[in-house]
């Protein structure tokens, strides 16, 4: 069974009308989870990936098994006060208010090669703040990998200077 | 240069008084990293593991890489609301007030042997927790590995029915 047949679609949470692609399941099967994260290997495949970066907390189930697999380092996206040493903060718009991210400053080399992952690509807020995080530090962002993509978001249209993958489509 | 020369000490975080242990410098290492995470897959080794447990978020980070170097599954345990499926929630005291944690249901089959791990044992108080989802979904927990142990908040104590294995000590 592949992956794609392990997300559980769970409607009204976390709240009405939303129908929420739960990708739970892929990581708690054997099977699921080595295919899930040796496709995301393939995909790296000479891109001569120097870390692989992901925001809390399901981007740290995809890219600190990735990064293992790829041999590279992982550096975690934290929400803030999350992270202990000296970091860089950045803030962006939310549909009411803001939201906040932050990464420690000597996480990223200048000039390193960064691979940014996440389980869901919907608006592309969070994942525009990751790469905006990474290339305040010097890195430069190769490629954005998502499991699935809410088309109908049209997250993709804020990250038109990125490559971006994701595995699976849906409109909402 | 091992893992244990890449652990940080923070002094006054998140408050005074706290002598915080930050692993994240092991994990954006690409060799840190993976020695790391083999010598926690050669603890396992002999243990059946079938699946890894790991409370969020820093559970995560080491959870599922090993879970993927072991060829298992890995199960979040997480903050109430965050999980989208039906959960199964245990609440613990603090020295002021009370945490939940909640499981997926379905994420532990009867019978199945389960390695819980996090970076730190402190007070022991939510790996406890998290052990007793664990059993309470009839799975068995066969060790509870940490990269940190604080001998001095005698966490171990709580935990005196399991194998523990911490691959470094500190007092506080």
């Amino acid at each position: 069974m592949s992956f794609k047949d392990k997300i559980r679609i769970i409607e009204d949470f976390p709240k009405e009308g939303i129908s929420f692609k739960d990708v739970t399941p892929v990581f708690q099967d054997r099977e699921a989870l080595k295919e899930l994260i040796d496709t995301f290997k393939e995909l790296a495949r000479d891109k001569e990936v120097d870390v692989v970066v992901g925001p809390e907390a399901r981007g740290f189930l995809i890219g600190a098994p990735l990064a293992y697999a790829l041999g590279v380092g992982f550096v975690p996206v934290r929400k803030p006060g999350k992270l202990p040493g000296d970091t860089l903060r950045y803030e962006y718009a939310l549909e009411y208010g803001t939201d906040t991210l932050e990464i420690h400053k000597d996480a990223i080399k200048k000039g390193q090669k960064v691979l940014i992952v996440d389980d869901l690509l919907a608006t592309g807020g969070t994942i525009s703040s990751v790469a905006k995080l990474v290339e305040e530090l010097g890195g430069e962002v190769v490629s954005m990998n998502f499991v699935i993509e809410l088309t109908g978001l049209k997250g993709i249209e804020k990250l038109d200077k990125y490559e971006v993958v994701s595995l699976l489509k849906y409109e909402f």
